[in-house]
């Protein structure tokens, strides 16, 4: 053999396993871990973190991998803030308001009382700022925020007996958490919390009177309408929005196209959760009716809505004069709001008006 | 220099070469061309195409390439479903409704006089059996059509004259098009189509006495709300959803992961768009009240509406009768229809009631 045949002949024989090689190669796959608040397998919330999951692995062909852990797990559903802060994951799935004990200006990016409704609230984080000031909150801790799925308007709760007036209000024992439950106690009720898989118990033997959870697409499995006759509409969260965190150091050192599929596939994620958990409202809400058919839907009266308005006028003003950035979010949604109600009530409203 | 020496070397060359290569050869590039029926540049409607081929493109890395073809450059606007069909083009944007002439089937896809809002759609569409009746329809012509972005809940129009009763529908000269046109016409009007550059000129000359384009997001750039006093809430097309055409021939050779990236690419781009347009509807609003404050908003009385439903209906029972498929679609819609619009009454409506 000639020193040139065989050069050609190595040549070749390494071409080929260049070749061979290539896409294991290319495909340097990148995992990452999320923390979600959720139980395991739990409906429409878990479902927007294995749908976004899903959407990224495949259209990265693989690249990017993303391992869920629910809370049987990591056994700190109100700990994921501080899990990917802390790197101990990458990413999380919660609700932007659990962490306004640790991060008062955080309470803003999941619903506010007589707020914003779906619709509106995607425009002012697309196009009002609202991501913007999003950011502004969670990059001071290594953080990036982004709306993780609505459960569209949440009603006001579960209750044993109606409420006609203010006094009704007064040592009313509701588990109602968060800011709606401060927006309560100015009132004269006395908010409670009580963990998820107690609370069919406390209402049915009266430890308290009545509760909140979310709608129709999760209380359907938790059985309320089967021990309390009144279903109130809501007015404390209008659109509440979840959220996916991600570590930005980690998030940083994904390459441009994993980083654009990740984005793409959080949104995605959240706009489907929006639309399923308004579908599943409307199908548990039809099975309920019919399995129960004594739930009585009722509206608060205008007495008490107006009265929970200042309650939670004031409170905002109490937080604006405590943060400036607090400020500039609650005007920030409010002259939103204003401007975007509008338009509204010319349209949907006026169309299901009309009706 | 010894033969090894030689080889190893002459190895080593080749293979920092074949890495150089490699991204290149690993990169093949596809390349879709999209007709769109819009003019170039056109906001929102040619937003959401744009925005779809930026997320395809980036989240490929640019392997992926959709080339968009406005109007100006195709020049069949209404040619979209053939032009995509014959595989002149691999992709279009354009609206489902535009085909009825041609497939009657189709009309049932973009929106329906007194149906569905745009929350409620997606909900039929992603979790009702909307989607799969769409394919029904579509894939008998070698096509796949997904939503393209919704406008929200399109204003029922402008007009020189209140509408004060029936008798003022009589004879009535309003560009209307489509099915809404026929339930009009149904009423004595006379709905003509007009080319969108002449529209302003006919409804300053009176050769006709109204006319509905969008809403807010896109009247405002048509200027109508300088000619004519009256804008009336919708009623005839309450979701308008485009719509993404691809030719399945096209897309079943794309590689799996370019297949997922291109539809959560359209998808996220019609979601996006929906909040887009309810963003530039609240601005452009604003904008056209305080410009011109004399603007009256005004919904038909009962006594129309009522009409123009029942003549709705006429019309949606003869299609049923003379296509079976029809008639699956319209079931299904009304049914659909009939439970979520139940939780859209006791959620978003009975809040914005009650503020």
């Amino acid at each position: 053999m000639s020193k040139s045949g065989f050069v050609t002949r190595t040549l070749a024989i390494a071409t080929l396993l260049m070749v061979a090689s290539t896409p294991i190669q290319a495909a340097k796959v990148y995992r990452l871990k999320l923390a979600e608040t959720w139980p395991s397998n739990f409906p429409v919330f878990g479902d927007a973190v294995r749908n976004m999951a899903k959407m990224a692995e495949e259209m990265s062909d693989g690249r990017l991998k993303i391992r869920i852990d629910s809370k049987n797990k990591h056994k700190a559903p109100l700990g994921i803030f501080d899990l990917v802060k802390g790197g101990q994951y990458d990413m999380g799935h919660s609700a932007s308001y659990y962490w306004k004990g640790k991060v008062p200006e955080t309470l803003y990016f999941t619903t506010m009382p007589f707020g914003m409704i779906a619709p509106e609230q995607y425009g002012w984080f697309n196009h009002g700022g609202g991501q913007e000031l999003m950011d502004k909150v969670y990059s001071k801790h290594g953080l990036m925020s982004f709306p993780g799925g609505n459960t569209g308007n949440q009603m006001g709760g579960w209750f044993q007996k109606e409420i006609n007036s203010l006094d009704d209000l007064k040592g009313l024992k509701m588990r109602i958490p968060g800011f709606a439950g401060e927006v309560m106690a100015k009132l004269g009720a006395k908010p409670t919390n009580i963990p998820p898989g107690e609370l069919y118990t406390a209402l049915e033997r009266r430890t308290i009177d009545a509760l909140e959870w979310v709608g129709p697409s999760l209380d359907l499995r938790m059985g309320f309408h089967k021990i309390a006759p009144y279903y109130y509409t809501g007015w404390h969260e209008p659109a509440t929005e979840l959220q996916f965190l991600v570590n930005k150091r980690k998030f940083d050192r994904l390459p441009k196209d994993l980083q654009q599929i990740l984005k793409v596939a959080m949104k995605t994620a959240a706009y489907d959760m929006y639309i399923q958990s308004y579908n599943d409202s409307a199908v548990n809400w039809e099975k309920m009716k019919s399995d129960f058919p004594h739930i009585k839907i009722r509206t608060f009266p205008k007495e008490v809505l107006q009265a929970l308005r200042r309650a939670n006028d004031e409170l905002l003003k109490d937080n604006a004069r405590k943060s400036p950035l607090a400020k500039e979010i609650i005007q920030s949604q409010q002259e939103y709001l204003n401007k975007v109600r509008v338009w509204t009530n010319i349209s949907d409203k006026a169309y299901l008006d009309s009706l």
